[in-house]
């Protein structure tokens, strides 16, 4: 952030009164621009007979890779009908929402990712902009290898554990950056640096 | 939005291709604003004798109403030492924090608000910037009619009940906007207003 949002003068570090962190502060107008984690949101979409729905990604990050559908969450929705949007947008997918599942903090890149359990209501579905395949995976199918996320490899991993022990419940998880090269990486292939953060 | 803060120049409302929703996007560099939804984290400090710690507002809105320790989420932080450090700044107080007791969506005002239950590890408290008391209340002393926002109230409900029930779980709920007359009360009562919307 270089220039203030309110009235487009250029903004500098600064740590307001009763503050105790550095923000964005307009030097015209004074305003404090906040900076804040942002909720990724999606769903473990469940057939009728224990199969699950993933999104081959038509985007970056890990454009080509496997990932449970999930987003960004918009301003004036909740959380489930977050889940719900974004497995419409890109499954073109009708769920009933259910429990949360999962949430992992990814403190390196600001962000919360929510995963809610969620029942597909038909078999209708079709890739959306953001997908190039959209598939229904038994757990052995499941392309382990070529998942996008972590959040969305643990989770898929603990939901067929519990499942299978008749016990799921919702979990929350701190990850950590995974260790790696950042500078290099930055530079040399900015889509794999991109998705790996995540 | 008025101005990028990237460039400086004018943003407008457009739809960027592939998108379903307004944007602010900059008529110059073309950079798109998003905004999306913040997250308010506090916790339920609970007292080896039961006791649990309220504070009560030196700020707006709801200046001298009571409230369990909670704030907005930073970036670079996980949620539950958002807790952990909302507690310590607003009640100088230590706690382990514990699972995560309640989520409230607050779409009509872009918030998910999220309360950890906590322990209290001493009670060397006192008020912070932005709190004028600090208590512990046992579940009769509870200030009913003066607390801060609902998400607070109906946690602490429901803690009582459950704990009297030896059951405490995880529990998510949406609450709608207050029915409020909101064009007379911005302008007559701006403080009120702005505390009725949480």
């Amino acid at each position: 952030m270089k220039f203030c949002s309110a009235c487009g003068a250029p903004v500098e570090l600064r740590q307001p009164p009763d503050d105790n962190r550095l923000r964005h502060v307009c030097t015209i107008c004074t305003t404090i621009h906040y900076q804040n984690p942002n909720m990724v949101i999606g769903s473990i979409p469940e057939w009728e007979d224990g199969r699950i729905l993933l999104c081959r990604r038509a985007i970056e990050p890990r454009h080509g890779l496997w990932t449970l559908p999930a987003g960004f969450m918009e301003n004036g929705e909740t959380t489930s009908a977050a889940a719900i949007r974004e497995t419409l947008e890109e499954a073109n997918a009708r769920i009933a929402i259910g429990e949360l599942y999962s949430m992992y903090n990814l403190p390196y890149i600001n962000q919360v990712f929510m995963l809610f359990r969620a029942r597909l209501l038909d078999l209708d579905f079709s890739p959306g902009a953001e997908s190039l395949e959209v598939e229904l995976f038994e757990e052995q199918d499941i392309p382990w290898d070529e998942l996008a996320f972590r959040p969305v490899s643990l989770t898929l991993q603990r939901y067929f554990a519990e499942r299978k022990a008749g016990n799921m419940q919702f979990h929350m998880d701190d990850l950590e950056a995974p260790a790696r090269p950042a500078k290099l990486s930055e530079t040399a292939i900015p889509s794999i640096i991109a998705a790996t953060n995540q």
